[in-house]
């Protein structure tokens, strides 16, 4: 597994207490916070201490477990109404990355499954969350290993955002593919936009490259076409923080101009989540709400106020990019190519034959 | 005249001195700076105190004339001597600007043909200087006036770095379209792309609007797409820095980008400036040299460092957009329409033939 490898630590169950390091801080300062209740995760969430679906999913699966193991309810009716309304300030804290809810709900789900008994929903709920945080460490891997054969030697790679094990917990979804063609040799170099306006790239994406000695350089957003150009890049990677059945994928705003970019230079553009990013219920990506975040993330960086007082800003958090700018969509199971509806529902489907053969959730047989 | 309607003024000759105000400290920050030494002028350019291609024309044949009215020599000849140094510093202050080097060459020029006589040649550098100003406040207006039969009514439009007064010592190239479209009624939205890595958009731009009381909304470079796609937008308009024959233009960096994301939207994509930006002597962009500028535009802002210790950047001050991806080309003679090496040749022609009809600036028949 990836993690034992790691200078650093992201996201740790210890001591009943989930401890995150807190990406706001990133990179100027490494400090590591102990949660022990489950308001204060919803909160983390909410601001950002931990941020990017798949981490999102894990930290909110451990704030169920927390929001179970801090009940001092003595009556297993009374610890099911408390579960509920916990589930309902985790899944308030963020409105965009399908993670959460997946992680709630398989908390929830499997506490229902769960006999009327105090200890067993406890034991049940802390499993429940270890398990998606393991799971999802296999998942990051396999991932990585997956993309493998579309990484050319010495590739060059946009990436957007940040996807690495900062934003998954583990070893990365995007960044994995990075990680992963590294490791196997094939000495990748990134081109980290900067992503604007929360900077995820400049300070989070740049200093994990710089942990693991992969080589980079670092761009404002504006500059990707630029360098596509005069330099040439040989694809694009970028997290997805939810894929409609057709394809049709958010992820971090500016990942929508950066496809059309690529599609412009015949850039290969690939979209690499975990399954549990994919929504199937949305038919296309005009069904997915967009989360209008606070325009002081425009308007201010750190102490400093860049815009006029009183300016008019707009701050959408995330994009959607169209499926028929997405050259692939590289998942645990397999890669998805178009067209996706088929593509996409037949991987969720053997998936689930996969599942219910080896592991069944509903009854905790892992 | 538009300068008499400003609440600040940009570039004003006064009492043997070139006044501008400081961009650098703009929004937060008005500041007037009286210089009378060229080198502090070339100095001014090079730390963009003052920047965009006709401000720096301007203040460029300013500098030209402390050089020569500063100049302590006894002698026409080691005047001449002198003046072929200054103009040799401020021609090395930034690389790309063509408006620096044409002014530069104006002044020559009108020195060259000027009697061998002290007084004469201090006489002939200022008029010219001034010649250079009054000029490029009458192009900025009929850029404005050519342009508004391209501009809807409530036209939605996105806008990259700056390009108003501040960028032109006047009414604006770009911002003065949205300006003419603003003053003839058309209520134009201006969609404020933020500009990194100097946030000319987000500290200017919105500035400059907000003084005019023109609504706009500033964005991040990387949401326009997202702007076109969810809201619309009619069109877009950007300043330039140089024009080859060709029509491939040469301006900020992120104008590529969003001339691409216009181009995937078929929103008209406008390149507006005077036609001393145009550079007929490079056949096509690929011939224009790039500005790559210090690394702390990216990693710094303000008191903030974004970016771990010792990251590796590329800042690339311009990129190219090629002419294929350019609507038509807003000059003070005319719209120029594709294709660019025939229409753009045209104007030149018959401006050049205006010029040599109406005033001869090699006798400074003004």
């Amino acid at each position: 597994m990836g993690s034992e490898r790691e200078a650093y630590r992201v996201l740790t169950w210890r001591d009943g207490a989930i401890e995150m390091i807190d990406q706001r801080l990133l990179p100027g300062e490494v400090r590591y916070v102990a949660y022990t209740d489950y308001r204060a995760v919803a909160e983390a969430i909410r601001s950002m201490v931990v941020r990017g679906a798949p981490s999102i999913g894990v930290a909110a699966g451990y704030g169920m477990a927390l929001a179970v193991l801090g009940s001092s309810a003595t009556e297993p009716v009374a610890l099911r109404q408390e579960i509920a309304a916990a589930a309902a300030v985790l899944r308030a804290s963020r409105p965009t990355a399908v993670n959460l809810f997946w992680a709630i709900d398989r908390v929830m789900d499997r506490i229902a499954q769960t006999a009327n008994n105090l200890d067993a929903i406890r034991a049940a709920a802390l499993a429940e969350a270890q398990a998606i945080d393991n799971e999802n460490a296999r998942t990051c891997e396999a991932i990585g290993r997956n993309a493998l054969p579309l990484i050319p030697d010495h590739a060059r790679i946009v990436h957007h955002c940040n996807t690495g094990a900062l934003a998954t917990a583990h070893y990365g979804t995007a960044l994995g593919v990075v990680r992963a063609a590294y490791e196997a040799g094939k000495a990748p170099h990134v081109y980290v936009d900067e992503t604007r306006p929360r900077l995820q790239g400049a300070r989070l994406t740049a200093w994990e490259l710089q942990q693991l000695g992969i080589p980079h350089t670092v761009i404002v957003d504006g500059a990707s076409g630029h360098i596509m150009r005069t330099i040439g890049v040989d694809l694009c990677v970028v997290g997805c923080d939810r894929v409609a059945a057709n394809g049709d994928t958010a992820n971090k705003i500016g990942t929508y101009n950066l496809a059309l970019v690529a599609r412009a230079h015949n850039v290969p553009f690939y979209v690499v989540g975990p399954l549990s990013t994919l929504d199937l219920t949305l038919p296309h990506g005009d069904a997915i709400p967009i989360e209008e975040r606070d325009p002081a993330e425009v308007t201010q960086i750190g102490a400093e106020q860049i815009t006029p007082n009183g300016v008019n800003v707009a701050n959408p958090a995330f994009d959607v990019t169209p499926a028929h700018l997405i050259t692939a969509i590289i998942t645990e199971a397999d890669i998805a190519y178009p067209p996706y509806t088929e593509s996409l529902a037949r991987l969720v489907e053997e998936d689930e034959g996969a599942v219910s053969n080896t592991l069944n959730p509903t009854t905790g047989a892992l």
